[in-house]
């Protein structure tokens, strides 16, 4: 496939899971329970319609093509390029109305993330990511984004979706970094990577993740010229303990008291 | 003023006070710290550019009505009718490039708050309040907002902006609330308020609000059919430790839990 080919296939993932899944956002929806340990852990109808049709579109163009998806999981994961998919990733701030969700696309080579977008139907956002990074919204034209230089971990603005999913003790070790940063929020999802790329976060630190949760976020933190590892420095694609950086400089801060 | 000249004269002021903020929206922004204590509480040049523009086109219409605003005070606040405005709710979401602040606009009569508005320009929604409540968005039509039944405190999808935000004590006595959700999120100022009178949250529960946090949101909650109070059952015009409810039943189980 060529590069044109290949821009205008994502596009049309995108296009389509976002046309599947609006309908559903704002709407009475039910919820299920996936989880039997009775944490709560929606999943919507949207979801699953998304990434079948998302499945559908990769397989009639890409039959060789592995897929993993959150929602139906892997279909020749050993293929040399898999589709990773994760509908709406951002779930509990879809059932509230939040717009701070978004779709995850990504496609690895061999294993390594080569491409990957997040797409907000909602705003028309989205956020690229295969080598550089780049976002665009609407009929508005692609615009580059660029990390943002932080010298300190006391300048730092941090996310994380919530302490609450976290277990204790990573719930304890993340208060040490929360403790020396200038700002701490709570409630990104996808869309607080986004954020980093775009220069407006400084820093992302989660904790059990899945590899559909990060691995389409991690070429466009790196194509903003961002970091992305696990607490324990080693590489993301397997999920787990997340932590994300605009500048080397607050990832080595934050990595000290990970570590400490 | 007839009713026509009033609906036109508000969406005047989002309009003016949108344009003026967008541009400042995801730009590199001068954080000033107004909170001589030290606490991280930042105002941007959008939010006083913002209020100002709306201060003028209040007075050149309106040349006996009052104003309250966030950054420039209170202006013949004894006046019959007194708008209270806060260029941008949310301001720590605004410079970390998040898209749930609001500009919030109320009208008050003699004390009572008689009209309430929650505009967000980049995603160009409007939700407002005056004896009914409504959302528009961009070209679309309007649409009646309605909060949805929930019997059970356990059915519930609580929001807060943060823990952090609270003192110890009311944070202890926020948690019991918590424990009994279904569902507890963080980070939605006043966004979180206008998905409960939207019918996809029943419960918002913060501290330490001002009165222009909470003023502009009375009439869109009690237009679609919630309730809204101080923890001690009391009036909410004057901010302080406020419940938002989309049904009286978990009104009244979360207001044990806050008193007990």
């Amino acid at each position: 496939m060529t590069a044109i080919d290949f821009a205008t296939f994502v596009d049309e993932l995108a296009t389509v899971s976002g046309e599947t899944i609006l309908p559903f956002f704002r709407t009475a929806l039910t919820v299920d329970d996936k989880n039997a340990s009775g944490r709560f852990d929606p999943v919507t109808a949207a979801d699953r319609a998304a990434e079948q049709a998302m499945r559908t579109l990769i397989r009639r163009n890409f039959p060789d093509h592995g897929i993993i998806g959150e929602e139906f999981g892997d279909d020749r994961g050993d293929a040399e390029y898999v589709w990773v998919l994760d509908p709406i990733d951002g779930t509990k701030s879809f059932i509230a109305g939040m717009p701070v969700w978004g779709t995850l696309i990504a496609l690895m080579r061999l294993g390594e993330p080569v491409f990957g977008m997040v797409h907000q139907p909602f705003m028309r956002e989205r956020f690229t990511g295969d080598g550089v990074a780049a976002y665009y919204r609407g009929p508005a034209g692609k615009r580059d984004l660029r990390v943002r230089p932080c010298e300190k971990l006391s300048d730092t603005v941090l996310f994380t979706t919530s302490p609450l999913l976290m277990n204790e003790t990573d719930r304890a070790i993340f208060r040490r970094v929360e403790d020396g940063a200038r700002l701490s929020r709570y409630g990104g999802d996808c869309y607080a990577y986004c954020m980093l790329a775009a220069g407006h976060v400084d820093l992302v630190i989660e904790t059990e993740l899945k590899p559909h949760d990060i691995v389409p976020l991690i070429p466009i933190i790196r194509g903003a010229g961002g970091l992305v590892t696990t607490w324990e420095g080693g590489a993301p694609e397997g999920g787990g303990r997340i932590i994300a950086a605009a500048d080397k400089r607050v990832h080595e801060a934050a990595m000290k008291l990970l570590n400490q």
